[in-house]
């Protein structure tokens, strides 16, 4: 006995989720049948829409419902520095804290040679497309602070140095809030290396 | 700065699933992005459908897409039996087991005075009407063991003893492949008290 068709194959659609597992699932399907008409109508709508309506900003490739986008069309900013990220999720982050007035790259990934991916494969010659304009002056690379990552930041800084563009990363050290004791040998390491004079 | 307004939708839908907080949604709704159109496709299909095509039974009040459900319908099952259960996973938990023959009557919910669910409120009043059909010789009362489902149990059980429907309750005990040591008090109570000769 499986369950009714239409919950079946919501169900399923709920299971090609990360993280959602075959109860989470069921658990989900069922609490849609007791939502609101209107809301699950939105869901369905929001959906498709998110999936058609978006689409890469043509200059920074950040995700946008318009070309180009907010940012990269806000005459306010700063357009000789553009922060690169590894996807649209980080430029969100970076907006949150409202300290950065600059434009972005978003790399939709990192180089990872383990997984076949190299620099052609995420955003990298777009950006080299962008830093033929005269106005950019720095870099900033803030792609994650993990082995692609850092990999990523090293392939672009050696690829843009020629060039005569400031390069920048940011700093590795002990979250703020965080715990010494409780800090990884690495990120102490760096955290120490990247002291400074007070 | 917000998410463009598509992304920002989906994102408030997938919040108002249970168990989704900001960050999942964030998450979720991104994976959507990178999902096949087709399967986007059929998950706002799914979502739709669901809620539209499926209804519950007339006579069982379990979820079903044809009326009446295929479980009412099969001639093939012993009609004189009805197992009582809260909601219609608990109809696919007795299933899968392939054990129980007979038919099932789904409450979706049980009796609770503190969140001021009476019997009127759950599928009671449908319950009895079927009892007067004489066909009717057991009703296994299969309400989850805690203090709601227990206080169901017990108000169908009186109600339905004037009747001589002979009614009975699932068996309270340790789960099969557990742990004496590890279980409440209560629990152990119940399976002592449930001891049987062998």
């Amino acid at each position: 006995m499986r369950y009714p068709e239409p919950i079946a194959k919501l169900i399923d659609s709920f299971m090609k989720l990360p993280g959602i597992g075959p109860k989470t699932a069921v658990r989900l399907a069922f609490f849609v049948l007791e939502m609101k008409e209107e809301d699950v109508f939105e869901f369905g709508k929001a959906l498709v829409n998110a999936k058609r309506d978006l689409t890469n900003c043509s200059i920074c490739q950040n995700i946008t419902d318009r070309d180009p986008c907010y940012i990269c069309d806000d005459s306010s900013r700063d357009r000789s520095v553009i922060c690169v990220v590894q996807d649209s999720k980080d430029v969100m982050a970076m907006e949150k804290m409202k300290e950065y007035k600059g434009l972005y790259h978003v790399l939709h990934g990192a180089i990872s040679p383990i997984d076949g991916i190299g620099p052609e494969d995420i955003k990298v010659p777009e950006l080299l497309k962008r830093l033929s304009d005269d106005t950019i002056q720095e870099l900033i690379l803030a792609t994650d602070p993990n082995i692609e990552g850092e990999a990523t930041a090293m392939y672009i800084a050696r690829l843009v140095k020629p060039v005569g563009i400031k390069t920048t990363r940011i700093a590795h050290g002990l979250p703020v809030g965080g715990d010494l004791e409780y800090a990884d040998e690495v990120t102490l390491s760096k955290a120490l290396e990247g002291r400074r004079e007070l």
